[in-house]
């Protein structure tokens, strides 16, 4: 059985004041199109499918058509959870009439109990589909547990799942959460919403042992979690730029045979690029500027940061000539060069200049030149003529 | 072929305040009752389905549940269209998808020009269910179209249909909107939204004569135009005291064999009665609270208009002692009843009025008992020793 794991699309994202549904609708056409080449035999969106509890129009718009080529036009098996991002009311509208179709929105945590049953040449798979749920709603689930923290959810939740687990056939489990290997660090990115304000978010990747293979979702990152059989996706796309160096794509899971234990299964990432990528430049406003940049690489979403000591004339108007796309520019004082010769145009003894050497000094730093004798002569005149009060 | 035609759920309406959330549940759940008693071919649902663009998560939950048990527990074949409240891009999440089940959400006016092709024992039923669309939206769908009202919308969407219309069939027209016929006067309550600022709703009935039925939304009232064959359905419950003698329900067609000209036809209206009714009394507040009331009735939504000509003393608070819910307050005053014994009591001359007359009449007026002299006493002098710049 081949197995697409993805997730974390995060549809509707806004970031930096940006809309990214175009970029959206991007790579999920190529995730599309790789479905169509590749003919997985399920397909897993493993929460936090849009970014809001209320989308967009256009992103509704999106998933609905989405998910109908995935099982109109493609007829693939499909099985999504809400994540902490979606409203799980709002996400399972049509999820009962839509089950026959081979499409399941779990948005219910108690429906994960019972596993979405396929099969394929080797027999049965068991999918359990464990949507998001804080603490909080699972202690009024499940009132006779002790649920403090998302790792209670789990024990309880997964724990419920493997009582009744038959591991002589394979079995997956979906979750959208934080699951860690105590000792082992996990890639985090600036673009996850922490599950917790103050408690832990962290669930042991221990509970899920029994499976043959984990879909997890969350993190943006695509990386295995103590074993090779539990693993992030990571998102479609880069969400934000402490993700600069991500690969982005998807879980391609080949589910074999079941062996003594588990499943033979193997995994690779098929990656997927945007025509733009998000990048993080960095270095003084002449070495950005001088960059030798392809086309598409002036199309890129940048952060550009500038490292200056003194001040800067106009960085954006500069940057926007050459870099399309920025999103962000941060300036870097280097502590190292205001010790040279360009330490003098600082903020720090503006006050005791005139406004004449003021500007001597900012005519120099923008135009690299000295401010002529005939020209200071005429500001000169021109600055004696106005009311300095102003100033 | 039986037909149930409702439409204008507003599911998630709120009026005065109040949700109705559970009204609707309660009036969706006789529906189904009914259809499980009586088993529609068809069930058609004309538009207004929520009440806002964005439905609250309860909302979205109710239609949902009403959906799935209408398609997937009792297999009855649903065509439903958007209406002015509702948001066509959101309502239309899964449609695509939802078609082989026998639920068609048409939201796109462009689809509504092919028919749903539906069958019975005498030969083919086709359904043209035309969405409501503002005329703004309409020229951009129908570039070459001259469009400026309504009228426009439906007679080039309702021509293009009449075009290719196979008269020998028997057809159906789902529509949206205030359909009139010149000189004949609709039932219109204070609970529609108009369509248009300033110009003009009305769309002529003309144009839907050469269908077998039309099933209508936008009114609340049940009620025909021109002639029996086009039908508002009205909506499910009461959204406005202007309401209060609406006979709200469904309208149950059957729809038999081809004839010369249209089909065979007849219609009842389903009554369908909430535990709570929504009604206006009216009458001095005495006699509104010595009414002779059923439990029912002391539980139903009221306005109280009360006849008084004096001041009223806490008549919220009187009237909530027998009246349950109680979502408006009116006074009218009565000027026949200014002329006579009370008019004294009247705010004209107060400024005129001592602190101890006006003191003397609110007694009065309160208790319906003269203050007697040993108490008038007391406030005199209670009265000498305050402050009276306070008044």
């Amino acid at each position: 059985m081949k197995i697409y794991h993805t997730g974390d699309w995060h549809i509707g994202k806004v970031f930096l004041h940006k809309s990214f549904i175009d970029e959206q609708r991007e790579v999920i056409g190529k995730f599309l199109e790789k479905v169509e080449s590749d003919m997985p035999d399920l397909v897993i969106i493993a929460g936090d499918i849009y970014d809001k509890s209320i989308p967009t129009v256009e992103a509704v718009g999106l998933l609905n058509e989405t998910l109908s080529k995935l099982v109109m036009e493609h007829k693939r098996k499909v099985v999504i959870i809400s994540g902490n991002h979606d409203s799980a009311d709002r996400l399972s509208f049509g999820s009962e009439m839509l089950e026959d179709k081979g499409l399941h929105i779990v948005t219910d945590v108690v429906k994960s109990i019972s596993p979405i049953e396929l099969e394929d040449e080797h027999g049965k798979v068991n999918v359990y589909a464990v949507p998001y749920i804080s603490p909080m709603k699972a202690r009024a689930v499940f009132p006779g547990e002790e649920i403090k923290d998302h790792d209670d959810v789990a024990r309880v939740v997964i724990g419920k799942i493997c009582e009744k687990l038959d591991k002589s056939e394979r079995n997956i489990c979906i979750y959208h959460g934080f699951v860690t290997n105590s000792g082992e660090r996990l890639q985090e990115s600036e673009s996850e919403r922490p599950l917790s304000i103050g408690g832990s978010d962290e669930v042991s990747a221990e509970y899920f042992k029994d499976f043959d293979y984990v879909a997890l979702g969350h993190l943006h990152g695509p990386q295995k979690v103590k074993t090779e059989r539990i693993r992030y996706s990571g998102s479609l796309m880069k969400y934000s730029f402490s993700e600069q160096n991500h690969r982005k794509g998807i879980t391609s899971v080949c589910l074999g045979e079941k062996q003594v234990g588990s499943a033979e299964m193997s995994c690779n990432i098929e990656e997927i690029y945007p025509s733009r990528d998000m990048r993080i430049i960095e270095g003084s406003l002449e070495e950005l500027l001088a960059e030798d940049l392809s086309e598409a690489e002036r199309e890129d979403y940048i952060m550009a940061r500038i490292v200056a000591d003194g001040e800067l004339y106009s960085p954006k108007d500069k940057l926007d000539k050459v870099y399309k796309n920025i999103l962000r520019i941060e300036i870097k004082r280097d502590a190292t060069r205001l010790e040279g010769e360009k330490a003098e145009f600082s903020r720090a003894n503006f006050r005791e200049k005139s406004v004449l050497e003021l500007f001597r000094d900012f005519y120099a730093e923008v135009t690299d030149m000295e401010l002529e004798g005939s020209k200071e002569e005429k500001l000169a005149s021109l600055l004696e003529n106005m009311d300095m009060e102003e100033f």
